[in-house]
C-alpha cells in the first residue's frame, strides 16, 4: 500500500458518492493484461458504523414500502435496464484479463441472475412480506390452538465481501435474492476488479429503479466492517478459505450472532466412469469439460475442476487427449487480441501465487503432464505474439501423482488453469477418492450408466454442494461444471466454505428469519394474512351450514372487494346409485369400486359401491359456483386433494368454499385467488378437503353491465 | 474436581459400557434437595477418536441399512418401549430438583418427541434414504438438461452437548431427527443430571431396538470431543452463551467445517397488549403464564420468560397479580414432599449463579418487587417445613426497573425463577424494548385484537425463533410459552445462539446434506429413484402415443411387480358441445365459460366455451382405468393440478399415466404410488398435468383369484 495518483475509485454510500480526502494510503490497480495502472481504491476516513446504520434504517424503511413481487419486478426493469449498457461494461472487462465469453459469464450470467430471481419471485413467492413455510400444525385436540412458521426479512444489513474472479456476476448473485427479501445490500468487492463492479453500481444508481439505501458499495478495504455489524446482520463471503476463517473468528460472529455464509474455493473433482472409455460420447464430453474448467476465466473459478479422478487405466489417454483439445482450440493472450479464447490472471499477484502453489505440488510428487511454468508466448492486443513480461499470463497445467492418495493433490489448489489427473480402481475408490477433497463446490459424474450414477453421486453427494452428470444426453445442453445457476444451491460443506448461495428462492429465505408462531387459528389468519382454518369467516349461501343472511356469494367480489374469510356455504345434495353409474357411464371409469357391489366389498377401504371422487368435485364445483359471468375468471388448477371418508349411494354431501390467500398480480388485471373447498357429508364428517385456484379481476371490469351488448 | 468414592456413571461407547479404571480426576453429583452424594462421573482415558470412528464407521453402515420409513418405525417401538419404563426415571428425576410435572415435562415429552418423528417420518419423508427437495427445473431448451436437489444424510456423526435441565428430553429431541435421517448420535450429557440420561440410554441399549452404533453416551468431560470432529460432523450444543462462544471459536469449527449450531439461554419476553387490561381474559392468563414460567423447573428453562413487557400504566397490576397467585399456588421444597409445586434448583453452584445474577441486577438498578434472597422455608420430603442449607432452593423473584432502557434487564439472564417487569408506551416501544434481547427462543404476545397480534408479531419476528400469541381462545389449549414442540423450530438468532432445533422434518434435514443434482431426466431418475418427466418410460396402451404391445397395463401389477416409468398411453376421446352441456346439467356446474358463447368469447382466457376442467379430470380416469379388480385399491387424492390449454368442444384429449413415486408401507400390505399424469389435445398440446395418489397393494392378494366366490 502507497501513496497513488491514479484516480479512485468511488464509494456508493448514505446515498450518494463518497472519494477519501486524499489518496493517501491508497492501493493501486492494474490492467491484468498490461500491466498499466488503472486506478486505485481507499476507504480511508469512511465511516462505515454510519454506512450499516443508514442500510438499517434508511434501507430497511424504503425497501419495506413494498412487497416481494413489486421488489421482484423492479429487479426486471433492472436487469433491462443493465442489459442495453452491456457494452461499456465488457470494455472495462476486458482490463481485468477475461475474454469476451469470460466476461458474458460474469456480466450476462449477473444480469441473467436477476431475470430468474425476478420470475421467481413473483410465481413462487407471495405478494406480501410475510412468507408462511410448510402446514398449519394443530396444537391441541379441540383445534383452537395451532402453530406454523413464517418467515420474515432479517432486520440489518446483507453486506457481501466478494471474489476478485466475477465483479459482477458475484454482485448480482448475492444482491438479487436480498432485494427480493426486503434486506439492504452494502457490497465490498475485491480491490483488483472492484472498478467493474463500481461500473455496475453507477449503472444502478442512475437506472433511479432502487428504492434508497438498497445498495451500498465500498470501494477500498473493509476491515473494520464486521466491527459494526450483528446478530440482525449478514454476511457472504466469497474467497479464500483462510479470509473466511478469519471473519468467522470475530467475536461479532462468534458472540455477536452476526450469520454468516461463506463459498471458498475447492478442490472440485471430475469423475470419469468406467463405461466412459475413449470412443464413447462420455469420454469426449469428459474431455471437453475438462478443458473448458481448465482455460475459461483462465481457471480462476471457485468452481473449476481441479481433481480428475478417472479409471487408472485411462490416465494417459485422459492427459492426452485434453492436451490435444488445449493444443487444437486455446489461444492465449490479451482478450481484445482477435481470436485469443484464454486471458490473463487477474494480477502479477494472482500468478505468483498460482506458480508458487504448482512448484510445491511438483515438490510434493507431482509431475507436470501437460504445460510448462515458463512464461508463455501470447497474442496482444495487436496481435503480435510475444512473452509479455507484465502481463499475468500463465499457460494451462495438467498434473499426474504415482500416489493418488498425496495429500497435495486433495488439499493444495493452483487457482489458475491447473488440474490433477489421477486414477482410481472402482466406484468406492472413486467416492473415497473424491470426498479426500474434504467438502467441496462441484463435482461432475461422467457415465451413461445410471446405476454407476447413482452409486457415484449418492455416494459423494454428503460432501458436495452439486454434482453434475454428464453424459451423451446433456453432452450438448448442459450449462457445464463450472457454471452456478441461479436455480441450484452453490456452496458446499467444509473446505467450499458450508454455506448456501442461490438455489432459487431457497436464497431469499436465506435473508429472512423463520419464525414459529403459535395461537389461535383467528390469530394466525391476522399475522399472515392468509384463512386458517377453524378462523371466523363471512359465509354466503346455506343458512344451515353457516350462511349469514344478505352475505353476497364471493364469486361476485373482485379483489378489492373480497377479503381472506369471505366464503359459500352450499345445501346438502344426495347421491344415487344412478348417479354413480350415469358418471361411470358418460366418463368412462367403471372402476370396479363404483359399480361392483361384491368386489367393491372385498376392497379394504370402501363399505360397498362409492362415489367416484371426480364425481363428488365436479358437484362440489356445481354446488358452489355462481354462474352468471363476474371478476371471478376463471379455475386454473387445484391442490392438495385428499378423499377422506368413501361416499356411498344415498349419502348426501355438502360443500364450504372460503377464500385463503389472495395475490393480486402487480403486472396484470388480475391476480391469484386460493380457495379452501371442504366437502361434508349429511353427518358432517369430512369427505375431501382440496385448494381450489383461480384468476380474479382487481375491478369487476370485463362483466360489469354484462350483457352490455348481448 | 477431586478423588472420589461415589459410584462412577458409566459410558455407553462402542456398543458396550465403559468405566475408567478408577475415580481420579473424577467429578462429584450430589442430590439437588439434601446435597446426599449420588454419583460421580469421569472420561480419564477414554479414547474419543475411537468413539467418533466407531459411529462414522459402525454407525454409518448399521443405520444405512434402513429406510427413513424403517427407522422411523423403530422410533415408535422405542417409544413405546420407554413408555413403559418411566416410573423409574421419574424417581431418578427427583433426585434433579424436578417435581413430578416437571420430570414428565422431560421425560414424557421426550418420549413424546419419539412418537412425534415417528409419525413425522413416515407420513412426510419417503421411504428411501434421498430425499427430493423442490422441484425440477429445467436448464435446457429441449429439457435434455435439468436440475433439482437432494438430501442426503451426512458422513459423519451427530454430536450432543447437552445442558443440565432436561436430561432425557434434552437427548431424545436432538437423537430423534438425527436417527430418522441415519446419523449416529453422540451424547455428551451436563455432569449434575448426566445419571438420569445415562439411565435412559442404559434402557434403549437393553431394548434392542437401535441398529448397532446409533447411539453412544459420554458421562463427564467431553472438552477434546471437537479435536476428533470436522465437516462430516455436526454439534448441536445447548447450554451457555460463553460455552457456545468457546466451542465455536475451536479450528475445526472455523476452519474444519464441523456444523455446528447452538441453543443457549435468552431474556425472552412476553408482552401483554394495550387491549388486556385487568378482567380480560388476557390479563388472567398472562400472569398465569408469567407465572407458570417463574416457577416450574424452578426457572431454569433456556425458554423461561425473563422480562415481562406491559402498558406502563399496569407494571404494579401485573407484579401484585404475579405475587398474589405465588403466594396462593406455590409450595416451594423436595419434589418428594406432599404437594411440592416447585422443586430446588438443579445444584448449589446453580444457586449461587442465579443469586449472583439477581444481586448484580439489583446494584445495576432493579428493585426486588416480590420475593426474597434469603434462604427459603421449604417442605421437605417427609413433610417438615424448615430451611434446607444443603438444597439448592430459592424463592421466586420479581424485579421491576425504574429505567427500562438498563442493559441489565435486557443482557442479564438469571437462570432461576426470576423475571423482570418493564412498562412500555406504544406498540413500537414494546416491539423495541422485546429487541433488546438481542436475539430470543421466544416471546408471548398476549392480545384479543388481531391487529395488535400482527403488528408485535410481525414486528418482532426477525428477533426471535418463536413466538406464541396467547388471547382468550388458546388460555386453555395453549401448550404454553416454555415448551417447544417438536412440530416447530426450537432456537432463535443472536443471544438465543443462532440455531434451530425441531420443527419438524426440517430437524431431519439439519442432519442431511442438501445437494444441487444436474443431469438428463433419465439420470435424475436414477439418482432420486422417482420418475422424471422426460426420462425413459415403459407404456401399455395405445401404440400411437407410444403404447408398446405386450406391454401390461400398470393397473395390473402389485408394488412387487410395478416399476417406476411403468405407465398407460390412452387413444385420442373427443369432445362435444352435447357432453360438455350434459356435464354442467349433471353436475350442476353452469359457469358460462361452458355454456354461453358470447360471455365465454369476453373471457380473456377462452377462445369461447370449453369443457370443465373436471370432466377433463374425470375422463382422464375414465380413459387410464383398468376397472377390474386388481392390485390397485383406491385413488385417494389429487397434487398440483393445472390447467394449461383450454379445450373447447371438438377437441379431442387423451392421457399418459406413468408411475412417478413408489412408497411402499412398513406397517401395511400397501403402499403409496404417485402417478404422473398429463392430458394433451389432438395436436399434442398440453391440456393439463397432475399428479394421482392410489394406494396398491405389495403382492397382488384381495384379488388375486376374483371373484372366486362370487
Amino acid at each position: 500500500m502507497t501513496t497513488q495518483t491514479a484516480e479512485l475509485v468511488p464509494s456508493y454510500v448514505q446515498g450518494g458518492w463518497w472519494t477519501p480526502a486524499s489518496g493517501d494510503g491508497s492501493t493501486l490497480v492494474l490492467d491484468a493484461n498490461t500491466g498499466e495502472e488503472l486506478a486505485s481504491v481507499s476507504t480511508e476516513g469512511l465511516d462505515l458504523a454510519a454506512v450499516v446504520e443508514y442500510g438499517r434504517t434508511v434501507g430497511q424503511a424504503a425497501l419495506g414500502g413494498s412487497t416481494i413481487h413489486e421488489r421482484a419486478l423492479m429487479l426486471k426493469e433492472l436487469a433491462q435496464f443493465l442489459n442495453g449498457r452491456r457494452e461499456e461494461l465488457y470494455q472495462l472487462s476486458f482490463r481485468t484479463g477475461a475474454t469476451k465469453i469470460d466476461s458474458m459469464v460474469d456480466i450476462d450470467g449477473g444480469i441473467g441472475v436477476l431475470f430468474t430471481f425476478s420470475s421467481k419471485g413473483r410465481r413462487e413467492l407471495p405478494n406480501s412480506n410475510v412468507i408462511v413455510d410448510g402446514a398449519m400444525e394443530v396444537l391441541s385436540k379441540d383445534g383452537s390452538f395451532a402453530g406454523e412458521h413464517i418467515y420474515t426479512r432479517i432486520p440489518g444489513v446483507a453486506a457481501q465481501i466478494n471474489a476478485f474472479n466475477f465483479p459482477v456476476w458475484g454482485m448480482l448473485e448475492k444482491f438479487a435474492p436480498a432485494f427480493i427479501a426486503g434486506v439492504p445490500t452494502i457490497v465490498k468487492p475485491a480491490t483488483p476488479t472492484g472498478y467493474v463492479t463500481e461500473a455496475v453500481v453507477r449503472l444502478m444508481a442512475e437506472s433511479g429503479i432502487l428504492p434508497e439505501g438498497s445498495l451500498q458499495l465500498i470501494s477500498g478495504s473493509a476491515r473494520t466492517l464486521l466491527d459494526v455489524l450483528d446478530y440482525r446482520d449478514m454476511v457472504s463471503f466469497t474467497g479464500s478459505a483462510s479470509t473466511a476463517r478469519a471473519l468467522k473468528s470475530h467475536r461479532n460472529v462468534l458472540e455477536g450472532g452476526v450469520r454468516f455464509t461463506a463459498e471458498t474455493d475447492s478442490l472440485n473433482a471430475a469423475i470419469l466412469g468406467p463405461d466412459a472409455v475413449p470412443g464413447t460420447p462420455e469420454f469426449d464430453a469428459f474431455v471437453k469439460a475438462v478443458t473448458t474448467e481448465i482455460t475459461v476465466k483462465a481457471g480462476q473459478k471457485c468452481t473449476a475442476i481441479r481433481r480428475t479422478i478417472v479409471p487408472r487405466a485411462l490416465v494417459d489417454d485422459v492427459v492426452r487427449a485434453v492436451g490435444e483439445r488445449i493444443d487444437q482450440r486455446v489461444v492465449l493472450g490479451d482478450p481484445r487480441g482477435e481470436g485469443v479464447t484464454m486471458g490473463a490472471l487477474a494480477s502479477l499477484e494472482q500468478l505468483r501465487d498460482v506458480r508458487g502453489a504448482v512448484e510445491e505440488m511438483l515438490a510434493a510428487g507431482g509431475e507436470l503432464a501437460y504445460g510448462t511454468l515458463d512464461a508463455p508466448v501470447v497474442r496482444t492486443a495487436s496481435g503480435e505474439e510475444k512473452v509479455v513480461e507484465a502481463g499475468a499470463f500463465m499457460s494451462p497445467l495438467l498434473l499426474t501423482w504415482d500416489d493418488v492418495e498425496n495429500e497435495s493433490v486433495h488439499s493444495r489448489e493452483a487457482f489458475g488453469p491447473v488440474a490433477s489427473v489421477i486414477g482410481y480402481t472402482d466406484l468406492d475408490d472413486a467416492i473415497r477418492l473424491a470426498a479426500k477433497g474434504s467438502g467441496s463446490l462441484v463435482a461432475t459424474v461422467c457415465t451413461n450408466d445410471g446405476e454407476t450414477a447413482r452409486v457415484l453421486t449418492t455416494g459423494i453427494a454428503g460432501h458436495h454442494g452439486r454434482v453434475h452428470i454428464l453424459n451423451r444426453e446433456t453432452a450438448r445442453s448442459s450449462t457445464g461444471h463450472g457454471s452456478p445457476v441461479p436455480h441450484l444451491v452453490h456452496g458446499g460443506p467444509g473446505r467450499a466454505g458450508g454455506g448456501e448461495e442461490l438455489g432459487g428462492i431457497r436464497s431469499v429465505k436465506h435473508h429472512m428469519q423463520r419464525t414459529a408462531v403459535q395461537g389461535s387459528p383467528n390469530m394466525l389468519t391476522a399475522v399472515t394474512g392468509v384463512w386458517h382454518t377453524g378462523a371466523d369467516r363471512n359465509l354466503a349461501g346455506d343458512a344451515e351450514f353457516g350462511g349469514v343472511e344478505g352475505a353476497v356469494h364471493p364469486f361476485r367480489k373482485s379483489l378489492a372487494e373480497l377479503r381472506i374469510g369471505d366464503g359459500f356455504a352450499s345445501p346438502l345434495r344426495r347421491v344415487t346409485q344412478e348417479d354413480i353409474a350415469a358418471f361411470a357411464r358418460e366418463t368412462g371409469d367403471t372402476f370396479y369400486a363404483h359399480v361392483d357391489p361384491a368386489a367393491a366389498e372385498a376392497n379394504p377401504f370402501f363399505p360397498g359401491t362409492v362415489a367416484h371422487g371426480y364425481l363428488l368435485v365436479a358437484w362440489g364445483a356445481g354446488l358452489f359456483v355462481e354462474p352468471a359471468p363476474g371478476p371471478v375468471l376463471a379455475n386454473y388448477g387445484l391442490e392438495n386433494l385428499r378423499f377422506i371418508t368413501p361416499v356411498p349411494a344415498g349419502d348426501s354431501v355438502r360443500i364450504t368454499l372460503t377464500a385463503k390467500r389472495i395475490t393480486p398480480r402487480v403486472t396484470d388485471e388480475y391476480g391469484e385467488v386460493c380457495w379452501d373447498a371442504v366437502i361434508n357429508n349429511q353427518d358432517g364428517e369430512i369427505v375431501a378437503t382440496y385448494d381450489v385456484l383461480t384468476l380474479v379481476e382487481k375491478e369487476d371490469t370485463i362483466y360489469r353491465n354484462w350483457p352490455a351488448t348481448a
